[in-house]
């Protein structure tokens, strides 16, 4: 079974807005053995919708549309699905009892904008969204379905979550498609795949290995599709046993879970100490529910006077080597770890850009600390792109150092 | 003139990699003047590669392709567009000259899959990729352009700001579309809609309003095409007007940079102490370029003893109010303030979920605190969607606080 997801709306095509919308729904679909075959992003306008439409319905048997439902003028979405299934909007007087509650509980008055959405295609399941005013709408044709969904991100997970994946489920009980996934650090994308040509050549019909690269890490995936399923597991094991020798770590959980999960179990804390990853480090180990039982806490110490005064550095060493330096990271991840008493601490001191480059210490240059219940060590990295990237890859990587050191 | 865009990739259809890409391409097409009317995600399979590809040569004066140029198996765009455009493969000695010096600054071997990389398309342009293996390739037919670029985002990114745009500046100097921007807080969409609605309905030919939501406030474009560019301004004072009384603020940017701006002018500092937020505020503000200047650093105060401990927090206030509580993030801005000398600080503790809810405090349940020269004060939030979003909007809110405390 395939499927094509149409976002629709001008911001996307203009580039104001990314569209995580559909990841999200390409991530759920694949989970439940839908193959997504195109993602589409359309602007929203009446004949470019309209056709849209109907190559998708021609060329796959599941349509998810976003986007173009709210109550704003230049959303025409639900009026072209109504013409295209030739069918009408009428009244829906249990969907204007459901946005009544909604904006009573918001306190929130009910206008012309609102109450045009009680006014639903005549045809189509109507799916109630409890967060947001926009209902959801799953047209039939044939065997295929049309599911049009909010734009609003957390309204189309919920409506995703609570109808349309349970529903295809039940719908559909025969699909098969399955993954399995590693990563592999601090090899080069163009050097694995040399390694593993011998291995991916004698690949089964029905099995496919993507590269995926990251910062600082390639992720494996093999795919099975149909049949191949079954033989899903005894390739995944022999593509670990060529990979023996090199670092890498099973699944798709991000090294953020993947170091929770070791820290849970070791029963050990954590804290973060950062300069130039500004808070990055934390904001993806907090990303993970339940990151309170291991993360004590961090230190962005912007400022250098925040180095000295909070994590006891010593002021003497930033003006010898600056703050950039082995010396300073190795102060941070131990004054940090003293400061929060964890087990474990890491810490990180760039240059992350565009400016503040020397001949000495270009752009990209950073410093990453580890300290251990044993043992306190640094090591230098030489990234070199942009401050978004720079800021990134340096919490990638300290992210990885933990881990390898935890014993991963 | 118009664009369509093609990323090429299994992994953006299976949901595993976000693509960013399509954004950046369509923000600097935006930015000269180019429409971009499609953004197509399809998969590495070579049949699928062409019919998209000649799908959009027909349908766009301008195609950009990322994605399917690295070194591994399952890049087969080169070869695709190769036989599309009707040429052949032929050794580039220039490109193996790039390729070698590359490998040699990153102390990496040459290789079968690297070597591949410099049989280029004899009848394109090729563009030299100075951050990555794979150059870039330059179409034309007629007078429509088809660019292949590699699908590492900074790669992309780089040959894009060195190549594509300029050349398209040259190229095709009467391109014409420009818009305006301003974000509206504490307004729902709705709302803003039905006080808009007569002054929409108002504008001239050539000018649109779009609704763009975000948490916690609506960014409202005007766009001009063509010869209503002359008229822009014009609309974008009388959208002023209309909005007198409302907060909002000017311009594209994000708040972390409006506020570095207000900050920098002021000549003030800022520091921020985290709970739930977990350094995202942090990371906001860092993330902009300079920020050094105003931003002196963060206590992310995931543990209680953090809070007492580093920031001062009373224990028997965690105790008697817990820890999500105003006198709590009042204590915390108060204390992240003194600890690290600056003008203005904001805190951050609340509910994120999905556990850890009660009855009193629900998940979502956000307290902000805000301490400026003048005063400290804090306000509750309930914004109670999933652990993701309260965290983001927490932190756009947290900024926004702060912004419109300093009077912009």
């Amino acid at each position: 079974m395939n499927a094509i997801i149409i976002t629709i709306g001008d911001e996307i095509l203009m580039g104001q807005i990314l569209d995580t919308n559909s990841q999200y729904m390409s991530r759920r679909l694949t989970e439940i053995g839908v193959e997504v075959v195109e993602q589409l992003s359309i602007p929203d306008k009446g004949e470019e919708i309209y056709e849209t439409v109907d190559y998708a319905m021609q060329h796959a048997d599941l349509i998810l549309v976003t986007g173009g439902l709210g109550p704003t003028k230049d959303d025409v979405t639900k009026k072209v699905l109504t013409e295209y299934f030739g069918t009408r909007l009428v009244f829906h007087p249990q969907a204007m009892e459901w946005l009544e509650e909604l904006l009573r509980n918001r306190n929130l008055p009910m206008n012309e904008n609102n109450r045009s959405q009680a006014y639903l295609p005549e045809s189509c399941r109507i799916l109630r969204n409890f967060k947001g005013t926009a209902s959801g709408m799953w047209f039939e044709r044939g065997w295929k379905s049309l599911i049009s969904l909010p734009g609003v991100p957390f309204e189309m997970e919920h409506l995703m979550d609570t109808y349309v994946i349970p529903d295809l489920k039940v719908k559909y009980p025969h699909l098969q498609l399955a993954y399995r996934m590693l990563k592999v650090y601090d090899v080069p994308e163009s050097a694995l795949a040399h390694h593993l040509e011998e291995w991916e050549n004698a690949l089964g019909e029905g099995l496919k290995l993507a590269y995926l690269p990251s910062p600082g890490l390639v992720k494996l995936r093999i795919t099975a599709k149909g049949d191949a399923v079954q033989h899903l597991d005894a390739a995944y094991d022999t593509l670990k046993e060529v990979l023996s020798g090199m670092k890498y770590t099973e699944g798709e959980d991000a090294l953020e879970k993947q170091i929770g999960n070791v820290l849970r179990k070791k029963g050990a804390t954590l804290a973060t100490a950062e300069s130039c990853t500004g808070g990055e480090i934390a904001r993806l180990i907090t990303s993970v529910p339940g990151s309170s039982d291991y993360f004590k806490g961090t230190v962005v110490a912007y400022a250098n006077e925040v180095k000295i005064r909070v994590l006891g550095v010593d002021e003497k060493d930033i003006e010898r080597e600056g703050a950039v330096s082995e010396t300073v990271v190795l102060q941070m991840a131990e004054g940090v770890k003293k400061l929060m008493n964890t087990d474990y601490a890491v810490s990180t001191s760039g240059v992350a850009g565009p400016d503040g480059g020397t001949p000495e210490k270009p752009v990209g240059t950073v410093w990453i600390g580890v300290a251990t219940p044993e043992k306190t060590f640094a090591r230098k990295f030489a990234f070199s792109f942009t401050r978004e990237r720079n800021m990134a890859k340096a919490a990638a990587k300290a992210l990885e150092l933990v881990m390898l050191e935890m014993g991963v």
